[in-house]
């Protein structure tokens, strides 16, 4: 058994770091698990041992392989995992994220859509790895809640999925997103840009162009804060 | 002239990393401003010149000092302030902050709070530094737009100021916030818990309790998400 390496791109896994994201990668995408680690100091082991029985998974104890490939002290349990390709569902609500730059935020993002009841996203590349070791910790295991697909392009996503309605959130977006006048859609695609230069000009003419009001005192909302606010508001009274 | 030296808690000083913030800061608080460093490849110099030389800050050029305060490569200019002590406006909205521990996440807080229009920040201790430069470039200088007091208890705050109706942002909260049910008071504070705690239970005697509406498929909203939520609906036709 060769041991696991710590997580580059173009390898064609990845892992989880700590119990929680362990759990939920478990739960669901057990078909995808390799093996799991656990720290020899860690006595909660009931729900992880059960499920990794139930579909057949080792579980080894290496306290060596933890500390190789985390870089927190408080980590005492990995799940090893292949990457999975997946595609969005056409008949849900899509979050567009055009070339997220940073980890910590694109698992934000995906933890905030999981909560607002959002489970497919799509990432416009370039873009961070969304398998990242790192981006799976901030998700907070949400990664392997939800659905997501990767396009080179807006328009490959769109020749996919053209049945969303499109609202791309912009500092220059034409209508304001206000409690009262929240659009409801049946079907949505809500479109972010980059962290530091937000959406090209151009998206203003592929959808409702879109605004959450702010002082003129910041540069701009976080992005992952417009995620949450326009995720919430565009899923009033229907969270699953 | 005592070179300056990286920031520990404790010192009466600290600075911000990068033009921004220290813009930030040169606009709002000129008088606590000891010095400016800037790198000698830096050549948008105008901004932060003509505010230097009104306010009677000097420039120095010192490649080495800001390799020595910063750890990122792309800081080119350093603002070394005086801490200051403030209170809140006693007739503004409040956020209420118990114990945050995460200084990226305080930051993050600080810019979204100014970006809804709230400029009074209650932090209740044992929390993070709002002054350590990772907290003031987290709130990329928007900790000078605003005021912030510290209190050592939540009672502590609210004697000082008993005016403002009180909202508690809880997991086991009694009303929802939603768009057909957005709270109106005239003054309110809206308070949030610990990152990994949330609030404790005695909060919900202390005034309403309100959760933001979320899916059963993560554990909880992240704070600053929460925050930006709660914000962006109490402040409806007010940012400022």
């Amino acid at each position: 058994m060769e041991p696991i390496k710590p997580y580059k791109k173009g390898v064609d896994y990845s892992y989880t770091l700590g119990a929680f994201p362990t759990i939920e990668l478990l739960k669901c995408h057990p078909e995808c698990v390799r093996e799991v680690y656990v720290h020899s100091t860690f006595t909660d082991t009931e729900t992880i041992e059960s499920l990794c029985k139930k579909n057949n998974i080792p579980i080894r104890t290496s306290d060596k392989t933890i500390s190789r490939l985390s870089d927190k002290e408080n980590c005492f349990v990995i799940g090893v995992f292949d990457k999975y390709i997946e595609e969005l569902r056409a008949d849900k609500p899509h979050i567009v994220l055009v070339n997220p730059s940073n980890m910590g935020n694109l698992g934000t993002i995906l933890r905030t859509a999981t909560a607002m009841g959002i489970y497919d996203i799509a990432i416009i590349t370039p873009a961070v790895d969304e398998y990242h070791p790192k981006t799976v910790r901030a998700s907070m295991g949400a990664l392997f809640r939800l659905r997501h697909e990767c396009f080179t392009s807006f328009q490959e996503y769109r020749l996919k999925y053209p049945e969303q309605e499109v609202f791309c959130f912009m500092l220059t977006g034409e209508r304001q997103l206000t409690v009262s006048d929240v659009p409801k859609p049946a079907l949505f695609s809500l479109v972010f840009g980059n962290e530091a230069t937000g959406l090209p000009e151009e998206f203003a003419d592929y959808g409702q162009s879109i605004i959450i009001p702010q002082s003129k005192n910041v540069d701009s909302l976080n992005l992952t804060i417009a995620v949450g606010i326009g995720s919430y508001m565009f899923m009033q009274g229907r969270i699953e």
